[in-house]
Formats: structure tokens, sequence, C-alpha cells
């Protein structure tokens, strides 16, 4: 009997080339996938709800896959730990695993995202951060970047904003919202939407790091988005200073027990 | 012309064998002091504040040296900057260069120093933060590590949470505050005192997690003190979960152009 699973996983992605499995190169989806393999000796497909790019980390990813339980019977629970015991030497672990119902779908049953990118804005290089923050030594006008980012929210056409290879359907999307925080050096931008094109965020904080220099004005932004052109916005954030921190669903847990 | 000039450094010690200078070995020192020759042309040598172990962290780390001006002049911010530049491939990073008085020193002059241990409390291993925390499994009872802490502050005899290399002259040492705080499922403790003896502050946090585990009563650690017998206390917390914040000083700064 099938049933079917929804894993959160933190990792770092500093040193794996993203989460999608590729040939010959260590992704997170292939690391999870043989650690899965290694206790259920079934091949076990993920499907995760945002592919992360190379150097791109996760506080709260979320993927779920299928297992066939008539064989051998397993709390959801033990199932976090039978797959931490063999993620032993990499930085990814698995925070919780609960049983869903079978219309759960990571990526399309989310209902709200959390992206949250790190800036370190001061003239000495980063030591403690240097995996996490994107350096930026010239003074960023923090309040120029937060009235620019006001045009950025709600519905729009973000093609000016989208990867060449974003394989997305339509270039339309809905940002939710937009945080701002600061801890000591460090300028934190959180990002809410359902769902973002690819290198969106990453897009968009290079733009709006450009009006913080003062090479744009915030009233440049919807002019951007009006021209649907990815060469009028700014350059694409490097992918260490992005974290997807947490994802959020629809009430669909089946076994209400925390393991975690 | 001999001056004297103090340096603030942010360092990730994961892959050091601690701050101080030994042979065949890389240490914070070593690095630090070949930057120091690179743009100096001098052999100098550097009076750091608070010597830390193999893979202990700091944010605020205070060192003094007195460089030659007499040949060449620059300013402190540029010292700053040069350092920096020779440092390129470490994690490690003067936050600032400043000329101080001849009779500031960085270890006698310290009025109080902020140490942080951060505790990671979950079932799942650490993936972001596995060089920067410890990983305790089992639920600690914070209410009851917080009443043992307030039996830790004031002026004691610390033998039984000194290390047997401890080199301090006198085992008395005044703790001045202890204040705790949460991220998540990091408990953050943050230790107050002018100085502190050799492995006290992971010494003091082992035995503090014992009480967390109910393994020891808080009513313990004034019996632990009065022992004055390492054997006594808990076990010494691993070095990775250690960060010197911050160290205070009376005024003595004679440059006092902030330079980044």
């Amino acid at each position: 009997m099938l049933k079917r699973y929804k894993l959160i996983v933190e990792y770092d992605g500093t040193h794996y080339a993203g989460w999608q499995y590729q040939d010959h190169v260590e992704t997170i989806q292939k690391i999870l996938e043989e650690a899965l393999y290694k206790f259920s000796q079934q091949s076990i497909r993920l499907h995760v709800a945002g592919r992360t790019d190379a150097g791109v980390h996760a506080l709260g990813q979320v993927a779920h896959f299928d297992l066939d339980t008539s064989t051998r019977l397993m709390e959801a629970s033990q199932i976090a730990k039978a797959i931490n015991a063999y993620l032993h030497d990499h930085p990814i672990s698995v925070l919780s695993c609960q049983q869903v119902d079978e219309h759960f779908h990571a990526r399309f049953s989310a209902i709200q995202k959390h992206y949250c990118y790190q800036i370190l804005n001061r003239i000495s290089p980063p030591a403690l951060q240097r995996h996490y923050v994107w350096h930026i030594r010239q003074t960023l006008q923090e309040d120029a970047m937060k009235e620019a980012g006001q045009f950025l929210l709600g519905h729009h056409d973000f093609s000016a904003f989208r990867a060449k290879e974003c394989q997305a359907r339509s270039p339309f999307k809905t940002l939710d919202r937009i945080a701002w925080s600061r801890e000591g050096a460090i300028i934190k931008i959180h990002f809410f939407g359902k769902s973002f094109l690819h290198h969106q965020v990453r897009n968009m904080v290079g733009t709006l790091v450009e009006v913080g220099l003062g090479k744009r004005h915030p009233t440049d932004i919807p002019v951007i988005l009006a021209s649907k052109m990815r060469e009028q916005a700014g350059v694409t954030a490097p992918p260490q200073g992005l974290t997807l921190v947490n994802i959020d669903y629809e009430n669909q847990i089946v076994d209400k027990t925390p393991c975690c």
C-alpha cells in the first residue's frame, strides 16, 4: 500500500549543484533519494516545492514522496530519523516527516513561500557569514530600496526579472509581501508569494541593490516591469545570500504527531 | 616612531587551531601576523584580548600591535583595508583599526568581555548551523538551567570550571551577568565578565546542560563551586558553539574616525 509523506528539509547549499538531480554532480535531491533508498530499498522519487539553485540554502524546503508500506510498517517520525542516519556526512537535515493526504503535492499545494535574501552592508569582508550573504561595501540607501520594493508588490508580468532558462508557462506572478529586517550590518529582505519565476528573487534583489547604490531611482521599477525585458532590470544577486525559509500549505496533514 | 593600533577582528574558527601562534599549523594569530608583515615589511607581534581555542569563533576579537610609521605614513582605516587584502582566502576579517594610546593593552585594558554559547535543541541534526552550535537532542529544561546559572554569578573561586592547562595566576574570577535568548530551536547563553579562566565558559555550559537534562539539580552548582575540583563539574561543551562577541574598553581611542 502506497502512503504519501511530506518532508521538511534544512540544508546548506554551499557545496551542492542545487536541488535538482543531475548526473555526475552532488545535488540535494540525489543525496536525499540515495538516503531514502538505503533505508527503504525502494527507488523513491522526491517531488519538491522549490528547486533551489547551486549555493542557495533552505531552512524549510518541502518535498513529498510515496512509500510502499506493505512490507514494513514505519512511523513517520522514524522515517525522518532513518533518513537523517544516512545523511550523516552532509549538511542536509530532515526536520520532520508527516503522512499526508494522497492529494497533497509539495509544489502545487503550496499556498505561500517565504524566501529571505541577506546582504552584508559594510566595508570589511564577511568572515562568519561568508557563505550566507552578498557583500556590498558601499552604504545602501535602504529607504530608496524599500520604496522601490513597493512597486514590485502585487500581480505583474515579471518577464524583466525572469531567467532565460525559466520553464514556467506564464510570466505572471503575484508578490504578496516584502518585509525588511536588520541584524548588525546584515540587511534581510523577505519575499512572500505563492510561487516565483526562476531567478526572480535574485533578479529583484539585484535591481533593488542598484537602487540602494543610487544607480537607479525607485520609480524606475514600474518602467522595468512594463518593458518585460530582462536586460532592463539589474544584475542577478549571487546565490549564497538566498534562503528558502518556509512554505505554507492548507491543512492536509493526516498524522498530526509532531516528530521533531 | 612607533604607534599603537587596536584591531577588531571577526573570524570563523572552524578550520583553525585556535588563536595562538603554533608551528606547522594554521592559527588566526599566524595568519594575521603574516598579513601584517606583507603590508608593512615589519615583523609585528599581535597581543590579543582572548586566546580562543580551536573551533571557537569571534565576532569582535581585539588585538593590538605597534607599527613603526617613520618610513611610511598610513591612515588607520587604510591599515584595516591593507590587512584584509592579504586575508582574501581566509574567513578572517578586520572590522576596524584605530590608533590608540601607548598604554592601551588588548588584554589588560579590557573591562568586559561578552561570550555567547549556542545550543541547537531539537531532534534533527544541524545543517546550516553545524559549525556554530552544540546539538542536544533531548529537550532541555531551560528554567532549571537559568536557575543554575544564578549560582554562577558573582566573585568565586572557579577552580571546578578551570582547564588543567589554565595558566591564570588566580582561580578567582567575577561573572558579571548571564543573559538568555532564543532563535527558533537555538538557545543562546551570553556570559559577561572582565576575564575568564581557560575553558571556563565551555565548562559552565557543559554543567548547565547537565542541569537542563535533569542529571543535576540547580542547587548542585554551589556545591560544585565549593569543591574546587574539576571532576565535580560537567563536561566541557564543544568549541564550535562558542563565539567571542565583543570586548569593552575604557575610552582610549586616539583617532576617533570610524573606518568600517
